[in-house]
């Protein structure tokens, strides 16, 4: 079936509006069931160079394009997104595992995110303001960069490559992609998508292959002028000295620890409905799953309770059967990674009340599942409360007060995404405040970002930059001041001003 | 004269709302006349340390003060500095050797930005937006980041710690502030006008020292969430590489090698004024200064002739007497460093038509003079055309076309600041898209930047952040998206929306 | 083929999702030939009654749906006049009169506006801003108002309803519009689009007929909350005098006495290509168009010269056929006023240079057809340059400065648009401060506005509200400001602050 | 000791700079003690349009003025206020009646306008938006709309005044200002000020005089192009229709008939605290001010029960003592006028609980006092549930649910302001979206706006306008769309952009 959805065997890289044929290559896996889709490739140096050679000149022609007719291609690329939602969903489902439902909401959010980001191909808004000498104009606007580059992770390929590259393509930019390379389908697709729409050549450049060489070569590239990241904190670090050392602009999005507060006057049965989507989800793969549950002791019997109960029903298996609600962990290392924290939060003393243990079922078999887990009684500053584990596991944090709540939350080093739930008008009030994760929900659950809204974190999450909403446009252009002085004078700032 | 106007022969740090006693220290020295004019402190990392600490518990309180109070405190601080203004000037031009009408200049830049950031008290705007699902409500605010670091350079000792300071300030930061141990002085009168309006003990402290113990100690401090630097390019790259590794926010400015171009049609007076303002002012010790002048060749001739005019008329001395237009180089090195690059402009084949020469009259002993400079006849790639002197030198491109003047002006490492003299309607517009700085003027100079715009570069000037305007903002604060779901049900972004 | 082309004999009210049958109607007829193409509803205040009663239940249940889902909708609408671009033009032209390639024009900003305020789905921009007491939230958002009224002209029947309708409805209100009688079709298939895009019943009403009827009645209505007007300057004046009594907000937009400028140091090519596009386009029934000419003394004859030859060269007849450059004027009134004003500008001494007269050749055998007309050596006091005449008249006002050129150009009781053709770089920027009207021009004709910026005029062109750009949101939301107290104390603003 | 507070016993008009002489007077009366403090200037026709020639000519002049320069006045202004607070106070006090602490706050609350509208002067921010054809500019500014009127009440002379006029002052207008004749000391003080703070001449105008001569006079003028009125319901109507008519752009605020709602979950004593203030603060002279209680029938009587007690503290008299915490009714008619409500109120069977009656004991001799009173078991449509009564008056209006109380709140015809107590979080957000007033408060009684947000009100209460926050600006300034060509050929939006 798969072949038959996804119209080609030949995955190759796009460089300046060319399908280019791939030199060496790895096996994408289906890790519903280990079976190998189709190759991706596996990319080095230069071909990293060629596509910045070509987005090089492709981008001087396309910043002179005006903005609302740049905006035009993202304006059809949204609307093909939408014809081909549900072929481009189940390839997604695919290659990276989460469940249908969950895969079209995240090809929805890519839509989204075209037409939110074709809008800002009539605003891209900077400042009209007035000067502060007679006969001298003043005013901000926002310029492209130039050549930027985008390393996306594969937990959510299309989305994360929508909120990146839109901003950077409606802002006059052109793109080099490096997607992950357990899901080059998506990017394949866009890519597909976008040439289609009617994207100049050169300015969409996708080249597949790993961090250590495509990655390596993008971070270390002269002409890429911006490096926008999201993946593992340990990568994020080292591209961030190397692009330290450049004076590259670089945007980091990397995970986070984050909880869910379940107030003593919270609505139970929601907060327990959040937590099993948060927590359990694309199997705890998303940055923003929820891993820790922080829960006031007069409430936490009747919330272990409830969890055990709606763990119980979760039906886990392959993502394109709509029956199941939990699929597989994306790779073997995943699992192991899952398996290695378990053991850590036994020896820590956690009491281990659900799950724990991977599905080797038959029904599992050549795939990678894990149990959805709920560990109890943690203290905050157990591992398994502090490290980031990326699977189906929480642990569950009793706390005294609303206080102790918030200090729990903030307690780790990645600040991305916490929620409260609590039925208290104040509580609600303190807790946006308090809370210091660049993403708050209330009597929701950690997940659920609208693409309108700055989406990313604080201390270990990131370095202050924002995927989504219009702060992306930050990442992505550079603020110019225009001073144009018509008094036929020489007027000095400052100093003539009395 | 300098003690009475310094009121103190004993600068100090200045932490955690006390002034602490130094325990090493190094002469602070009148460039003017090399006179010594009080001692500075030479601190290390337990002073920075220590700072930290009180910092990170005043934070935590100032954070919680309403913005609008916490303006108050910049109000005030404005109130103090215009009423000290003369008194600051004179201080500034002392540590400096800027002359005293730069002086004033600059001090008043300083008061623009304690009453523009204090506007920020009721501002600090986020977004309200409408969230895509019923009866959810999302919205954007800036949270503060915590303790702050900021490091700033001699050439404008107190108005870029303004710059820094004060939208940290008004966003609910604390501040460790590092000041250039040449001018200690703005450094010490800020402080004390900050603690005399009232701002909290521990929210502003200034460890002075040299970039290697206190600097360093500041980049390494895993408290301290922001860099802020305003330098040499070696070292902001330094900076950024560390504060990647930590995944500190950080944000440099660091110099350009600024040109003005002039066109065939431009009013060669105004044009003429403009360069020797922005070249020679503050002895071309300016990070906006102009050192690169391109001209097109119809006019060359005519721009060299009224040049050599209006150096023969500069006066140079101690800016503290007004008859004086330039003042003195920082120091011995930065007289080096110029006198290398006269040597390396001659070796390359520039033509010298003016100055070239340290200036060791007996009018000028003990002070750092070099007489304006004028080589011409240079080609875009000359190192003198290229890479930054920071002194009084110019080196005139002649050129064909206002294209080649826009590649020859974008054609260097630097992006901070550009000027066109010309009076065609169609070529300021394609000048202010063109040019690839982060400020542009037209019909002026290369310096005068208002403090309500955004200030800063791109390629080797910056990292993508700027100084003043609302921009500033974007370095101390942290976006928070909040999403506040009351429907009593559980509703998933992207899914449940049809 | 007009009947082929409209799919329907039958033209009718659009009230609370029903189509409803007329109970008394006026032909529509074709300006180019005199022919009737259909029959137009003449409705009555029970129908507006119905309409409103209808409008105000859907808008209760509107103003709940998710802004981003009723942007939805306008997406979805937006790509339907996209497909159906050709038809609409051409209907247009039918029972408009302007020529093919205007009417693609206008229907293509009826285009642009319907992304654009969808666009605002996701925006709909209020601020959060911190409070001024601790423990204390403010915010503002923008409100839907309720019910809103708009009565929209005949010479821009789609674009300019959609500039007022589609920012209503994104924001959440109900319409009911009033089209102008010669021109219902545009209202009847933009009233259709929204149907088939999924608009709800009762949320855009298509009331026909008489502004004395169908406008009176709605101008009475209690429950419309807005009247939204574009139309003469009579009428709205008596609309605004009665909405100031009933407190109903109402934004005016009545046209304009537009002056183009052209300077002795413009391009006189470009000038005159600027002031034939925007003098005789649309047969100068545009409330933009170049109605009055004010040129410098020394460049007087050349524009005049060059006049001549490209009215010599405007092929005139019905818009349907491509080689017309310009179509006929609406209707016999239409020309009566023409005609009444030629007389009047040769009575006050203006020189007549060409046209003036009515084209009454076979070719024209039905329709109303005015030459275009140019009078020179008129005063700037002359009625034929203080009102507006709206046809194909230009007065030519010869100036001996800039300064008489701005003063002429204020010197009329409308503000709506201005242009100025200069080379000079200074002139531009004074121009573009001193040009008192609501859209200003250089080196382009007055026409040519963009839908993302503000379209409206200061003086008698308006009361202060602005079409298009986000500020038409401004006319269809009220602002709400909401402060949240969570201290659990009584805080009082102003006085428990310190 | 008034006169020694007032400085002058000789009050006079300010026009074009100078203190002009009356012709005619009227005595101002202290409502606390019947005493008359000083005379206030009656004036006429001529003298409006003395003042109206003079600032239309000052009002061009001052637009050129860079906007920086011009918000200097004001950061002057404010630190006047800020010094002179204490002796404002007390002579707003003396002709206002309001309790000393109260007039502080409404002092303060200029001086916050004054700091916040400065800060507008490097603000005033219009757009920078790419234009939709190639080398076309494009951009939106403010621009001041020429001589503006503006007419204040007695109940909040100074604030409300500051609100007007420092808007319309920072963005270049030119300020005709008729201060209530009950209330003129405050307009002579802050004319002094502005005069002081270096205001040229012409730029603020003091005409005091009646509605009937001055008002109606502003309101008839021709070369007055906007009027900001603060008021009653029919005059507002009035001013508008006539404005109407001239196409003056007009924002009227016309007072409320605010509720504050208690649900059975609030927290009473805090709602009853913010009852007591909203209600009885001012007397009730507030058009903020509370008139309606909505009650939840569950808490109804333990509301009342502590309402009685609260009432039974108050200390009513003259407001320049400071046990006082209830000053007198402004004059004879506000007290007649409270009389007569109560009259209806007991005809329509509400029951009296508290107050309504004159306090006349000898104490309150001279002075105008009214018992704070309480109404309850009363239906939402009684006319005391209804109509604006301006004095200590409440109607408490029993509700069975948050909908009802929803509904009542909204079914009045005004629309200003109104509260919620409430600890529940749902209701909260529902009750912030669903309250249809300008202002919301959450657990605050009706009063408390900030001066840097939005105030105005829906319905019956305004036309749209917001006085304070950014919102002002669009009262006072027109917005300029800015398009610039440099592309030297004829390009058509919307035509020539494929």
């Amino acid at each position: 079936m798969s072949k038959a959805l996804l119209k080609t065997d030949n995955l190759q890289n796009f460089i300046d509006g060319e399908w280019v044929e791939k030199h060496e290559s790895a096996p994408v896996i289906n890790p519903a069931n280990g079976k190998t889709i189709v190759d991706v490739p596996l990319s080095d140096e230069k071909d990293v160079s060629k596509a910045v050679e070509a987005a090089g000149k492709a981008q001087k022609e396309w910043a002179l394009v005006p903005a609302p007719q740049r905006a035009e291609v993202l304006f059809k690329a949204g609307q093909m997104m939408k014809e081909r939602k549900e072929r481009l969903s189940q390839l997604l489902t695919m290659e990276n595992g989460k469940v249908l439902e969950e895969a079209r909401g995240e090809v929805q959010e890519g839509i989204d995110m075209a037409f939110y980001m074709a809008g800002e191909g009539r605003r891209l808004f900077g400042h009209t303001t007035p000067a502060e000498l007679p006969n001298k104009f003043s005013m901000s606007q926002r310029a492209p960069v130039g050549v930027v580059g985008i390393i996306t992770p594969w937990n959510f390929p299309i989305a994360i490559a929508t909120w990146k590259s839109f901003p950077a393509i409606v802002a006059g930019n052109a793109v080099i992609w490096k997607p992950a390379t357990e899901t080059p389908i998506m990017a394949y697709e866009l890519a597909k998508i976008l040439e289609e729409a009617g994207l100049p050549k050169g300015i969409m450049n996708v080249v597949n292959g790993r961090g250590s060489a495509v990655g390596d070569a993008m971070v270390h590239h002269d002409d890429i002028r911006v490096i926008s990241f999201t993946g593992s904190n340990e990568t994020g670090r080292n591209i961030a000295s190397e692009c330290g050392k450049q004076l590259k602009k670089v945007s980091l999005e990397m995970g986070g620890k984050n909880a869910i507060t379940v107030m003593d006057d919270a609505d139970l049965n929601l907060a327990v409905e959040g937590i099993i989507w948060s927590a359990y989800g694309t199997s705890g793969q998303r940055c923003t799953a929820a891993s820790r549950v922080i829960v006031h002791e007069d409430v936490k019997e009747k919330v272990e309770e409830r969890l055990l109960v709606e763990i119980e029903k979760l039906a886990i298996g392959d993502g394109l059967d709509e029956s199941n609600k939990v699929g597989p962990i994306i790779n073997k290392a995943g699992l192991e990674k899952i398996e290695k924290y378990i053991q850590i939060g036994k020896e820590e003393g956690a009491k281990l009340m659900a799950g724990g243990y991977v599905l080797d079922d038959d029904k599992y078999a050549g795939g990678h599942y894990y149990a959805p887990t709920l560990f109890t009684d943690c203290t905050a500053d157990m591992r398994i409360s502090q490290e980031e584990i990326f699977g189906p596991v929480i642990s569950l944090i009793p706390v005294k007060s609303f206080e102790e709540a918030i200090d729990v939350n903030n307690g780790v080093s990645f600040g991305l995404s916490s929620s409260i739930f609590t039925t208290d008008a104040n509580r609600v009030f303190q807790a946006q405040r308090d809370l210091d994760t660049g993403i708050v929900y209330v009597n929701a659950g950690t997940t659920g970002a609208e693409i309108h809204l700055p989406f990313g974190g604080t201390k270990g999450t990131g370095n202050g930059h924002r995927d989504s909403g219009v702060q992306a446009l930050d990442v992505f252009t550079e603020w110019k001041a225009v001073y144009i002085d018509y008094s036929g004078k020489l007027q000095r700032a400052q100093i003539d001003t009395e």
